[in-house]
């Protein structure tokens, strides 16, 4: 089916556009005007592909986490297998952070978009689906651990699954270098081995 | 000076209908004519108190900093004297976030802003003077009640002061409803416990 991977390359190539122009202009700027621009196709191509803004968000959204899950499942490749729950969650709060340039360009444009659901209710329900999804993994996987023995069984999972969520505020810091790459990996190491501490 | 107490409640009449406008809309449509209109003043009235949509934000932005910090001199006033400093932090995170109303506004418009500074070179130096402030105080802090044996002298101070700043990761996942006020409030006790606690 060419015809439909022709498609899909397309509207990939209008998101990274939409990245681009988020990244170097920011949210407000990224108009389906400027987009269109950016991409170098007619604003009526554009609309061709994405007939609203919020549909091209919600696109460049849903392929900026398709990228981030990739990412994550790269770097759990390179764990010894089957991977130690603590590698886990460091390898998707790295890669969830701006720590480098790819992870960058998602997570700017995750932050827009948290923003922008903010007063969007159909933004609002994808995000919040999104983000309970990911918060029911990260509860799942320390729940895991417990009853592996490599958590203590005094730990709240709720509450511990929430302080891990808290460290991807990293991320606004990181963006404007209120603190650097190193200091946040050393904070993220240092609550994953109390965390992973079964004699605390 | 009448006139000059004038022209600031103006500006801040005006800062008030950004937050609104923000708040109720998004930043991206947070624009000059749109805060007028919310304003209930003329565009070229509100360009008389401020002359570009940055000076609007920068101004909004500061004003919202002081009465977050308002807020957090209420909130320790409240406390036992002098208070420990456990409380000051709690009280600190628990008016960062956007927990009530009027936290909510400010917190929101903080958002907005971080993101904007990273595309802005002038909110750029601005929010980063202000988040290093912010850091540094947190960090004095630490150190004290290290000094004090509040704290125990094997943490690292600038570790503890970064996992302290990444709490207020969760005011975007209060915002879309992933985590309820209760379990960002249990998380940030239980956060502090675990960090007051010389014998751990």
């Amino acid at each position: 089916m060419p015809r439909q991977v022709d498609h899909r390359e397309r509207r990939e190539t209008i998101a990274h556009a939409l990245w681009a122009v988020v990244d170097q202009q920011g949210w407000a700027r990224a108009t389906m005007r400027e987009v269109a621009r950016e991409a170098g196709v007619s604003l009526g191509q554009l609309q061709h592909y994405f007939s609203s803004r919020g549909e091209m968000l919600t696109f460049a959204m849903e392929f900026a986490a398709d990228q981030t899950s990739q990412r994550v499942t790269q770097g759990m490749d390179s764990l010894d297998q089957p991977p130690h729950p603590r590698d886990v969650l460091r390898v998707t709060l790295v890669e969830l952070l701006p720590l480098r340039p790819d992870a960058r360009a998602t997570s700017r444009m995750n932050a827009a978009y948290v923003l922008e659901a903010m007063h969007d209710p159909v933004l609002h329900e994808q995000a919040v689906v999104g983000l309970r999804g990911g918060r029911a993994r990260v509860e799942r996987l320390i729940r895991q651990a417990m009853d592996d023995g490599q958590i203590a069984l005094d730990r709240d999972p709720a509450i511990e699954t929430d302080l891990i969520l808290a460290l991807t505020g990293f991320a606004p810091l990181l963006e404007l270098n209120v603190i650097e790459p190193q200091a946040a990996l050393a904070a993220i190491d240092q609550h994953l081995d109390r965390l992973f501490c079964p004699a605390s």
